[in-house]
């Protein structure tokens, strides 16, 4: 498809704006994808207010944004499975196919990915991108593709949750209920479990999470997380404790509630990259600690999810927002956080 | 409790009677049941109509019936777990606790197991039993016994979704839609898979499937099973097939409608003992073969996935007969197996 | 590198021949191999004899071989982990890289596979190959090319072994004590099993096998396996059977010797591609069956296995043909299978 | 049997004394073994030095040891798995069989275990003990007694192992070269890993890993441990960290030189109880944490391990005392810790 596009761009710390770009040619094995709907992401605020996350440093202009839907408009001369009209979500990272960790099937491991928004690579807060086709997932009718830019959080809460071994009859304590706390919450309970907790200190984020299905929530502001715990499991804490916060005091909190033999997992980034823990309680439970980088082998089954009505995905969207009003977007994102737990860019006019 | 109480034994084969017995002791770690509600197994209905099951051969008289449900009417000086009053689904075999096998946590292939209903040990179509306090699991308050009487063959199509792996995301095939087809249904649905199939002859029991939550059911005698997988699954084959009937031409089926890579669970026993299967068909997608026998680590999850309502335990019953008419309940069975899907003996006046 | 070299090539059912062709150009990503030894494969002489296996149909001229060590004398622009000079062992199939089975590191199972010596797909009896740089392993000073052509056979044997999920402490049966049978008992041994039995009809095998590390031997012909395994096993039964035979009366053995909860890997093809198995017996001890389809992330570990002196891999070569001499041996592999278990090619004057 | 035995005691904080106690009766399920040697751990040091592990506190006079090996003298009448004559290696730790984790297998966790020397419970540097007969696990022929009471810290060495999931081809690096460091070192070397590595700051520790198969060895006082283990690993990092010194510094090396994807099993406690460790680098590499608390299923494969050969458990022993000159073991032990690095007390006449 010949012609230009509207790219909204991050011109240095706390500055959006827009430039113009032709629409990208279509290599053999991709697809061109009139983008609809972009999330935006933790990540994308944290570049946006600080210029970095680690050494990944934004050097401007840069296209921010990594969670994308949209439609397929022109397909690679290669491609099979994949048609112009399909509604797809686009998994944000091509990786190599060929080092040890894309062949043992950890393709998120690759040292080689090229990452939407993270930087060198460009992101997607833009009308079309192309990509290659088999990272370009297709949506089943009854699946938006305002759902379908939400995949990509949600394939985070499911390979959290993959992580940590989850299934049916476990207990689960997620502790935060931001964004990343609520996708574990949908992918927990696809999976089968019902006894899920989630721990906050916002009323309105511990609101969304009863709404979208935990079996209790705690105001860690009010009440004893560790003692409410013990209470909920009946003395012997739970199975999975999911942190997604990054506070130590919390990470500390996620050993006490923990059960005999129990597995956490890893989540929130701390802002100082580092936490104590209490690892002698740890050896004594014998837990097992997991992380989480990314996801992997999940959005087909993440997109079953949502189209089986298994899991609500629109349920954690607070605010839409216009291509053109990007920079409001992130602004307010940042600054009202309480409020807005789940922002989307809508592309499309 | 002292006292007698009413005892349904099988006399010989097709001849159900009653005698009566004391009502037993409870030891220090036992509590005593007073049974509501026992379900009506196939192996029951084996025994009665042949005498035997391989080596396991009744003596008369011996009592049938492993699946019950009752109420707490007294407890074990040791016993800590429960109450008097308590409703409660009981695990019917105890193990030794030190072999190889239950340390290792696979008690149910303990060789000391004492099982209800196997020969020699007597089953529970009874008014009471005694019974380890550690096999005795309550139930919440919106699990009736009914439905505790139905945790053992749930526990078995849990312990065979276990046995496959599975977990959502999966495309499943389950060949037959008698209990223990339609008990793995429900198992495979709580932990949240959804692209499940049913193959049966009869169309009452695929009816059954439909009304239980199967995405689609495919009649045998009607349509190509092959073909119609494939198709559903888009050309690649299922990642689990559950094979129920013991039918030779339905394990090889099962084969050939796997996904490269995927598990065949049988459940289902042969008449003959044997089976043909294409081994080198199997070999080529590299499929797994697992089998099962009864299970273990089920109960409370079984018992939660019944309580959150994830399971509808009461939609496999279609019958209930009162103990005084276990004659005509044991014959019936056998007689009518296209309608009665699933028996039930209720004990309780 | 310019120039002509000489191909071996299967000119009909028994009957070799030679051709000359072009050294093959590398691409990019590519290394040229001088070859120096090539093993022969059952497979090989398969096809040779029958002109087919299943659906893959020789259509001659066709070169065979897929066992191949040798040295690089070239690279590819793009390759960074190969030098020339290098001894390399090299993994004979080459996979899409983005299929499902490929991202979730099953690429044993990719549907677009091309592997050497499986039609229309050539092999290796030739003096050069230009192959992907990253399915060549390099060698280290200790291990000759030699072994690095019987790295192909040792990795389904190591493959066999994780299927099978061998680990330190199991006791394990291998029924048949050909090649396979042999790399089989040394990824075993490799992997800390120590009470690995070994079973056969022909004595000089069961000498191999006793020589390679098998804790015992049993001739089939003139023992009772079963009630031998038994006694070996302290009445238990092994904890892992691999079946390489083929044969229906040993694949049903592997069932009555296995222990409970014990697995069956099967790894021989049978000729009539199916096998009547004894189920009910397997369900009874609750068995699992594994099959082996080639391999996949083994050549790293296998190298090593053989250069740290774990693995005795020259032990299984009996015979070594010069190229020239190929139409013997072929002929001589098929005729004298009692005498020659595993034959090499050399093809370096 | 009848009679008066010897029997040590810790009468205070580093004080040692003798009492004579009656030889214990065994009981229908145990039997009496007569100690030869118990070998002496760190946590005996421990409360011989603070008297305290955490909330466990002694209350003179108290039995230390709990790493016996004896020879069976009487058995209870229920006995069948054992013979007056027997050499054994006992478990220490009694289970309750019939908790949550008892019947899953995980019975380290059992939370009424009663465990030799463990306050309240005595443990057994005394010359009788009666002990559950399936605690007690018979020697081979070629497997003494000593190395018999050295089964119980390589059992820790092989649990440490498995909850790394260790397997052939990995590399691991052992951080700590004491009786905890070694025998790890001997159960990965037994699971046929070849690249193992150990750091430690003693040079006659690092002689010992030497002797005992390490491919190479760091000293941590001299070397850069990172840059060291990245060479080792062709730069990319290792697989398999055990952690046994609990020094914080070591622990977030632990990370440092980890692979992405890579294990960190943790044995060593920390002095504090708290370690602060880099977590958002360990979730980059995606990380897992494992701990480890005492060992589940190990006596069988550890004493095969040791009679085949593949464990030279008599390596890892330095000083042998005699019972009468426990005060002087002890007080050595402690203050000799470079050269001492495992002791064993004869009990034996």
């Amino acid at each position: 498809m010949e012609g230009k596009m509207k790219v909204a761009v991050m011109n240095g710390i706390g500055k959006m704006g827009f430039i113009e770009r032709e629409i990208p040619k279509v290599a053999d094995n991709e697809v061109l994808v009139k983008l609809e709907y972009v999330g935006i992401c933790g990540s994308d605020l944290h570049y946006y207010e600080t210029g970095r996350i680690g050494d990944y440093i934004v050097k401007p202009p840069f296209v921010l944004g990594h969670e994308p839907g949209g439609t397929v408009v022109e397909i690679g001369k290669n491609v099979t499975n994949l048609n112009v009209g399909d509604k797809v979500a686009l998994e944000p990272g091509k990786t190599c196919g060929h080092c040890e960790f894309c062949k043992t099937g950890q393709y998120n491991l690759c040292p080689d990915v090229v990452f939407f928004a993270t930087p060198p690579v460009d992101g997607v807060f833009q009308e079309y991108v192309a990509h290659e086709a088999d990272l370009c997932f297709k949506l089943p009718d009854n699946v938006s593709t305002l759902e379908g830019a939400l995949i990509e959080p949600l394939a985070v809460g499911f390979h959290a949750a993959n992580q940590g071994g989850a299934h049916a009859g476990q207990s689960a304590v997620i502790m935060g209920a931001g964004c990343i706390g609520l996708v574990t919450l949908l992918a927990l309970k696809a999976m089968g479990l019902t006894e899920i907790y989630v721990v906050d200190i916002m009323p309105n984020r511990l609101e969304k999470a009863k709404e979208l299905g935990a079996a209790a929530v705690i105001n860690g502001k009010e009440k004893d997380v560790v003692k409410e715990v013990m209470e909920l499991t009946g003395g012997t804490g739970c199975d999975l404790v999911f942190e997604t916060t990054g506070a130590e005091i919390i990470a500390q909190q996620a050993v006490f509630i923990s059960k005999k033999g129990a597995s956490i997992v890893f989540i929130g980034y701390s802002n100082s990259g580092s936490v104590n823990l209490p690892l002698s309680l740890a050896m004594d439970k014998e837990l097992t600690f997991k992380t989480v980088f990314r996801y992997r082998h999940i959005y087909p089954m993440a997109i079953q999810a949502v189209a089986s009505g298994k899991v609500n995905l629109k349920g954690i969207i607070t605010h839409v927002f216009d291509l053109d009003d990007v920079q409001n977007a992130m602004d307010s994102s940042i600054r009202n956080k309480t409020e807005i737990v789940k922002a989307v860019i809508k592309i499309e006019k």
